[in-house]
């Protein structure tokens, strides 16, 4: 186990390999990865040692690094390049960040011809992208502050309640996290909040990535069945909920994780303001209506079949819960219609769920 | 373990004790559990060896008998058995039907001096109750079943594709069912039918007992996520809810296992009828706002926290998911507004999910 880790995804100059945490194992065991070559990226993506949107898109940018690192000499040819690209393009398709983060290094790569150009400019760029993320998740961290910070003052020194679901943390996103970044800046600043975690099956990312990260930063916060929201919500319990996303179209549908849009029905039919937090890296301008174009990825049944954690004896085991011939459907993400989102939280500021507020707020996209 | 059983409670002569199916261990382990006095009945109700309101009420019921088989004597005074009572009425606080099956049975007992006939009418007593519950779920069965016949002739042959949420099947309600009773029943009348399971988080009743239920009776069906439920309604996969309910108002209002009410709001957003399926000795007649005036049951932290099922040895199993340090909430039930039902299917007939149509279908309670 390596210690002071305070990012999820690094590029370690001596072992020339990419670093990752690999979240599986969390929050019982802290694992770090050494991905080697495309396979071993790839493999890191589908099985989910990485996830969240920021993550996927780092992990795409320095993916195309390994093209380098498996085979430097091959990877001077832009048709091999372009074609391990593409694999690692395919290893999550409703992920807009993984074609993002790498078509924003292979694009500027191709520009260049000598083996020592590329790869320098193939790690710079990579690293580039890493270093936004960062900077676009602390802005959204100051940019979203103010929400909590009124509902704080309304609400008159009592805790502000925050509902979110999944993981849109810094394991998700590097370093602030997209919808917990508006959480730990006001956190940090002193507002006395509470987040109500769903848990977020079938892979409990809430339960076991975002209540670690809220325990590591000390902020207070309860475990809740993905189920336990919408009465929490009917008795005043939840101030506020922010949410990360996978996907944004120009017209405000939020593709993100399964169940989010049963979130989304429940605080419009309470009037509780429900935010979403992302980069503006993870709108697709190229789409309007989410539900007719977003293609929802389906996962393995096992992953609802089976649930992991510790067992008695401290070990990581993984136990069958339904019985061992029903089948299970695994659809990974949802789309909330624009229709129940508050407003979005980005690193240029908020904006209300139209397309022409959005626009509004980034006109080069008009 | 006991072969052939095709209930989940009744009255063994031989061994002088009350036999359950302790459902904890189910779908992995068939076990049976003697229940020889009242400590027993208590915790076989709080421990859930025993769930769902038709047999929580039957079990109530026989719990009054327990009484006479802990101390034949001192249960010929009233106030001894009254203050069995009152703690077997205190179990399940949330389960109206609880109070009504010690009530049956209390009420009539105390009529009687000797001591045999107080035990003759006992059991007696009780054993009319869960007769009377069989034949509950008997028509609920049958006077739901051309809602689904309806929707079978419109869809000319494909599946009919329904949800439910937890177990009300003949594991909660001793033969057929509440929700489960149509399904049945249009299954043995041969429409092609299909049932999307609701895992029912945090105890996961839907994968472990409605799952390997409707296995037993060879239903098709699917285990889904309880987040998955919204996005299968958008995308029209969806063509009908029957839930079951613990306690609903007068006025029509449901006090179902949590996470009813964000699938109730789905079905509403995407036009899909929602009923709910009931004996009428479940509605509370006195009462008619649920919000207000249905006390939530909120239970052990540790059932979200922990998650059962069968390791790679076989062996039943708990797990902790979430970091041992983080709490959790446990709201057992929610409240479904009646503006969100589409109908109760009852044993006397369907209704309207509005005072009026209840009391019109029930006008001794008007």
């Amino acid at each position: 186990m390596e210690r002071n880790i305070t990012r999820p995804i690094w590029f370690d100059e001596k072992s020339q390999s990419i670093k990752v945490i690999d979240q599986r194992f969390l929050p019982h065991e802290l694992i770090v990865a050494d991905l080697r070559d495309v396979d071993d990226v790839i493999n890191a993506l589908k099985k989910m040692y990485v996830r969240g949107a920021p993550l996927i898109g780092a992990t795409g940018a320095l993916g195309v690094y390994a093209v380098f690192l498996q085979d430097i000499k091959k990877a001077c040819s832009n048709s091999y390049l372009e074609k391990e690209c593409e694999r690692l393009k395919a290893a999550r398709p409703t992920a807009v960040n993984l074609a993002f983060g790498v078509d924003y290094v292979l694009n500027e790569v191709v520009k260049h011809e000598t083996i020592e150009q590329r790869v320098k400019t193939c790690l710079e760029r990579a690293l580039r992208l890493v270093e936004s993320e960062v900077e676009n998740c602390r802005k959204i961290g100051e940019n979203g502050f103010p929400i909590i910070k009124k509902i704080s003052d309304k609400k008159k020194g009592r805790p502000v309640n925050i509902l979110t679901h999944c993981n849109a943390g810094w394991l998700a996103c590097i370093e602030y996290g997209t919808a917990t970044a508006p959480i730990y800046n006001a956190f940090e600043k002193g507002i006395d909040l509470h987040v109500w975690v769903d848990e977020t099956r079938p892979l409990n990312q809430g339960s076991r990535l975002t209540a670690w990260e809220l325990l590591q930063r000390k902020v207070s916060h309860t475990v809740i069945a993905d189920n336990a929201g919408g009465h929490l919500m009917q008795h005043g319990k939840v101030d506020i909920v922010i949410v990360g996303t996978d996907r944004t179209t120009r017209a405000g549908d939020v593709a993100n994780k399964i169940g989010t849009y049963l979130k989304a029905l429940a605080a419009k039919a309470c009037n509780i303001p429900f935010y979403v937090a992302l980069p503006s890296s993870t709108f697709d301008w190229e789409i309007r209506d989410g539900l007719a174009s977003i293609p929802i990825e389906e996962r393995s049944a096992d992953e609802v079949r089976y649930v992991q954690g510790k067992d008695d004896n401290g070990s990581i085991t993984t136990v069958l819960v339904p019985p061992g011939d029903s089948p299970a459907l695994n659809p990974a993400f949802d789309v909330t219609p624009a229709s129940l989102v508050t407003g979005f939280i980005t690193e240029r500021g908020v904006c209300r769920a139209s397309e022409k507020d959005i626009i509004d707020l980034f006109p080069e996209k008009a």
